[in-house]
């Protein structure tokens, strides 16, 4: 029957949140700043609620410097919804800006970075979305993969050379943290020198680039924002509870899908998947999940009130990430474990994958890690092994316990 | 500074939660069930998770009695969501019960019966998403009016004869309760005699029929499940938090989507709103709502360990409809206030519209009301008025209350 403090929780998402805004979020959630009501029986339409989620805004724009001309949102359905939202969107984006006849309209490509699981399934939603409506018709776009690091079991980063960009794409997409198996783009501070920086020089002028920023969003800073059409990223890694997924949209693809869909030749966006009207009613276009904003309202403005800002969370994440992989590489030589990300510039700092040597070891090791209070320790279900996520929320200290234990098994 | 037991919350949605259910969530928040993580913090993979979500499947299913050819589902993006996934499952169904290459597709009817604001804006959607793809191409469906009450500004239902369906609809669609002027189709007992009874017996065999039970879901016994195709509710009304949408599918209608997009003349769906992949998942595709459905799970049980059971809600809530409606009619005779819906077979249960009569006498009393701790009783924005909701969690005090207000103003 543990508390808190005796517990290390390294779950993958929905993962860890500071004890303090739980505690804050489970007052709100009897009676929310003395109304007499709780935070999820307010409605979404009045002056409580709306200081919440404005309050979510400016602070999010603050902590990660978003310029003006891009504007927030909070979406429902997940990252697996945006894979689907971007490709709508977009595309209605871009047709929008070519709009000539249907028949004289030519599918543009729709350049897929894969580096893991997510940009697989996000290239495959593309897929689904674009195949010709009729089987007399042309498709609605060309997806294509623009660099692949599948030979590698998604354990590198492509290089620079490996990139193949088409000049006219609607878009460009990456996933910046490959929570699987814990590859993710490296930080401003290591990409200048590093091989495997996202070549954002590469991809052509004019081109858009989105970015499914889900695990690693809000852990350090965002280099150049300003390249990026669109940055998504669901909230249930650092930012709060599963059900809301944030969304920084550059003002210019907020477009009236149902004008694009008129001009024909692009797939049919659902309502609740439009940026434009999501724009328009500042997120609230229907009951948005009030509670999973709450929440993530508090996280920021805990963000915000510890001073620090990114930077000093960039710091703290920095160097709990590299005192596990010193641990790991340290044990890797002794032949007691094996990191699945060799190359350090590849290296996740929010997912660090390993496996453990010898047979029934593996095994062992989570039985013993469990008796010490270290949790949800467990491989994701496609690769196996172990996988220790250092969200915001998981303090050194617990990182240090956790290689402790590494050291001593 | 009120507290919980100072305050009657009467709104729209998101709306009240039973206290006894807050204080569980709250604790769940911190250490759900002495795990030592709070209940946002842990996957939703796991056993504990696993757990609340099978068991509020089982409660609603043993609660509504729900039949074994029905798939309970727990999707994300609301009712407004539902607008459009219920034309893309549909049609995807439609099309695969009717394989004929495209060229030869007769694209389908789909009958909308209109009665308020909901249905009017479900029905927009799917005239959205069907839409030509290219102006040569023929549009996916015809979706028509079957009824409308329009012409009485939505304060009252169709009567049977004014009904006028398709043979060959892809489904029929009806939204049981609209929130706004508080229209809703009789309940089981009434509608044997009622002449707003809904009229499955004039719907053609065969034709599936799907109902937006948002507002009044969990209120009372759903008479005819087994007459439906597909049934869903935003939870935020009756069951729980927003952010979580449930839905019963019959399980014919669990369609592969893109194999009906191959066979062409059908809308594509996005994978999240695909019935089948939520269903073969176990409403696990991607990272649910966690809070939304624990909480959800929370107000199941306490409706099953509450022993009457829907019939007894059913009770409960027709005895505090009756009595506001009843104050309501005394005050109206009186010339203070004006009921918005006059025939009592048409008035909703969940929602109770009226005017105040007399020059800024609404302001007046939605201040007085305020002073007394009745809270949101401002009707929606689109009509103005006072709208009292009477949801589960609202108890017969707190009625007699309001109504006590009613006749003292």
């Amino acid at each position: 029957m543990p508390t808190r403090e005796q517990v290390h929780n390294f779950a993958a998402g929905p993962s860890p949140l500071p004890t303090t805004v739980l505690e804050e979020a489970a007052q709100g959630l009897l009676n929310y700043e003395d109304t007499g009501m709780g935070i999820c029986e307010l409605s979404h339409r009045g002056k409580e609620f709306k200081a919440v989620i404005e309050g979510a805004e400016a602070n999010l724009r603050s902590l990660l410097s978003i310029p003006d001309n891009y504007t927030i949102l909070f979406s429902q359905g997940g990252g697996t919804g945006q894979f689907s939202a971007v490709v709508l969107n977009l595309l209605s984006a871009h047709r929008l800006a070519h709009p000539v006849p249907a028949e004289q309209f030519t599918p543009p490509p729709i350049d897929y970075v894969l580096t893991g699981a997510w940009s697989s399934k996000a290239y495959a939603e593309a897929q689904r979305l674009t195949s010709p409506p009729f089987p007399s018709c042309p498709a609605f776009a060309a997806p294509r993969i623009a660099a692949s690091t599948k030979a590698t079991k998604w354990t590198t980063l492509p290089k620079r050379e490996e990139y193949d960009f088409s000049k006219d794409a609607a878009f460009v997409y990456y996933c910046e943290n490959e929570t699987i198996n814990g590859i993710e783009f490296p930080s401003a501070s290591a990409s200048e020198s590093s091989p495997y920086a996202f070549p954002f020089d590469l991809v052509p002028e004019g081109v858009n680039i989105v970015a499914d920023y889900s695990s690693s969003f809000i852990s350090r800073p965002i280099p150049h924002i300003e390249k990026h059409a669109v940055i998504y990223a669901g909230a249930q890694k650092n930012l709060g509870p599963s059900g809301v997924t944030v969304l920084i949209v550059r003002n210019d693809l907020l477009v009236d899908t149902t004008e694009a869909a008129k001009l024909g030749a692009v797939p049919h966006t659902p309502i609740t998947y439009e940026y434009k009207i999501l724009a328009d009613n500042g997120s609230l276009y229907n009951t948005p999940p009030t509670f999973p904003i709450y929440v993530s309202a508090l996280v920021l403005k805990h963000l915000i009130d510890n001073k620090g800002g990114l930077e000093g969370l960039e710091e703290t994440n920095k160097a709990k990430a590299e005192l596990l992989y010193a641990t790991l590489d340290e044990a890797e030589k002794e032949g007691k474990v094996k990191c699945v990300v060799k190359e350090k510039d590849a290296r996740s700092w929010m997912n660090v994958t390993f496996e453990i040597v010898g047979e029934g070891k593996e095994k062992a090791f989570l039985e013993g890690a469990d008796k010490k209070g270290f949790r949800q320790l467990k491989g994701h279900r496609s690769v196996g092994g172990v996988r220790a996520s250092l969200y915001n929320a998981v303090t050194l200290e617990s990182v240090q316990a956790l290689c402790e234990f590494i050291k001593s098994f």
